[in-house]
């Protein structure tokens, strides 16, 4: 029973997000049944992290056992041929060593988040973007940003049904930049509090808009208390950009 | 009656095209219904050239005649609002000369189109990009792209529906390059035939897997036969980018 590491692109619009739920599609679901269809067994999948509903990813990274042996783009055609007309693409499958998982063994993941800020609204990347139509200061969100940055306790950015043990993360980086129109939103650490990053970017946003200083940030983080930070910004901005392992 | 420039972008999914047509819905339409629902008149619209059905827009710019007087802000915010839900935004609306023509003032056009060159399908850049697996020689496309430029009979690279009186026109530039797994080739001339991008596209791709040379495109040039040239990229990948006039 080789297993196999896949990392997966997919549109979150028209999903619950990634993980199983009563109330809609998961990409887990269509994950799971597209395995099934490939070796007619129903397999478990286990994801490096959740995304909430319409949160995008561009490399995913779930684990699965494979009750066959076959080589990796063999897996990886398969799965991508009884994964249509769904919007999830497996990248890569690579055959790992059995000790090998998706969330314990991830070292850290990496965020996206994309901020459209132009007056007019959009048209090909709605759903895909924020449309933000006041001017952003980006500098002024990435001088602020970096106040995040280290070992904290991020109760102020944490959702209240957050089931993580401690609020306590350490970000290794959080880079604001803009592209022509858009604003970039980079953000690494091991691991993430439930909204985190959304909850950021629209503290962050604050900044950007002149509402608030650096200052007012490092007062939002120190207090503790999520009704201190800025609102959670919408998830069709938000990518889950990559998931990185010792193998 | 102020003349009003408008500056459009528009996602072609969903759309038979720029131009009115009997079999569905067409750019125009919800643009000029749009107009009408702000100023209360049919105001007719006239764009720099017609996209196909599935053509995308980042600047396609059209005019029509206001029967009153409005800043361009109110203008542009007034569309938008109308155009809802439709994926069609005017990025900027201007007063301009009444001697301005989005089409015969027009004196150049750019287009690009997006390849994503992976063995894996899109899952994001779905309708938003041509997929093809297998590798692409980009330097070898733009190399034999150099043989389609400056004046020429594009008859080999023009469609059978095409309306212009002549087949000879300038090509400005061609130019391919690879960034990450896209392949983006942009396109500038003052005008182009019916299908000439796509047509190009196509053909360049035959150049990109290997199968053929530079010479080999400008064998196919020289024939004025569209048998002798590649075959009609999908119209998902093709982006109208922008159009420029003397004001």
């Amino acid at each position: 029973m080789p297993r196999i590491k896949l990392t997966i692109e997919y549109d979150g619009r028209g999903f619950v997000g990634w993980q199983r739920q009563d109330n809609g599609l998961a990409v887990q679901e269509v994950l799971e049944t597209a395995i099934t269809g490939y070796c007619g067994h129903m397999c478990p999948t286990f994801a490096s992290g959740r995304t909430d509903a319409g949160v995008h990813a561009l490399g995913q990274v779930a684990h699965f056992d494979l009750p066959r042996t076959d080589p990796p783009e063999t897996i990886r055609a398969a799965l991508n041929y009884h994964l249509k007309p769904h919007a999830v693409s497996i990248l890569t499958a690579e055959i790992v060593p059995e000790d090998f998982h998706a969330r314990f063994s991830c070292l850290g993941r990496a965020y996206l988040y994309r901020i459209v800020n132009r007056p007019a609204p959009l048209a090909l990347e709605s759903g895909r973007a924020w449309w933000v139509p006041k001017p952003l200061n980006a500098e002024a969100m990435h001088e602020a940003a970096q106040v995040l940055v280290g070992r904290h306790d991020f109760t102020s950015f944490r959702a209240v049904a957050c089931q993580s043990k401690s609020p306590v993360k350490t970000l290794d980086s959080l880079d604001v930049r803009r592209v022509g129109e858009v604003i970039e939103i980079r953000t690494d650490a091991r691991s993430f509090l439930h909204h985190q990053v959304r909850n950021m970017v629209g503290t962050l946003k604050r900044v950007g808009e002149g509402k608030w200083t650096a200052h007012d940030v490092r007062t939002a983080l120190a207090a503790c208390d999520r009704s201190a930070a800025g609102a959670t910004a919408p998830s069709v901005g938000l990518y889950f950009l990559n998931a990185h392992y010792e193998v």
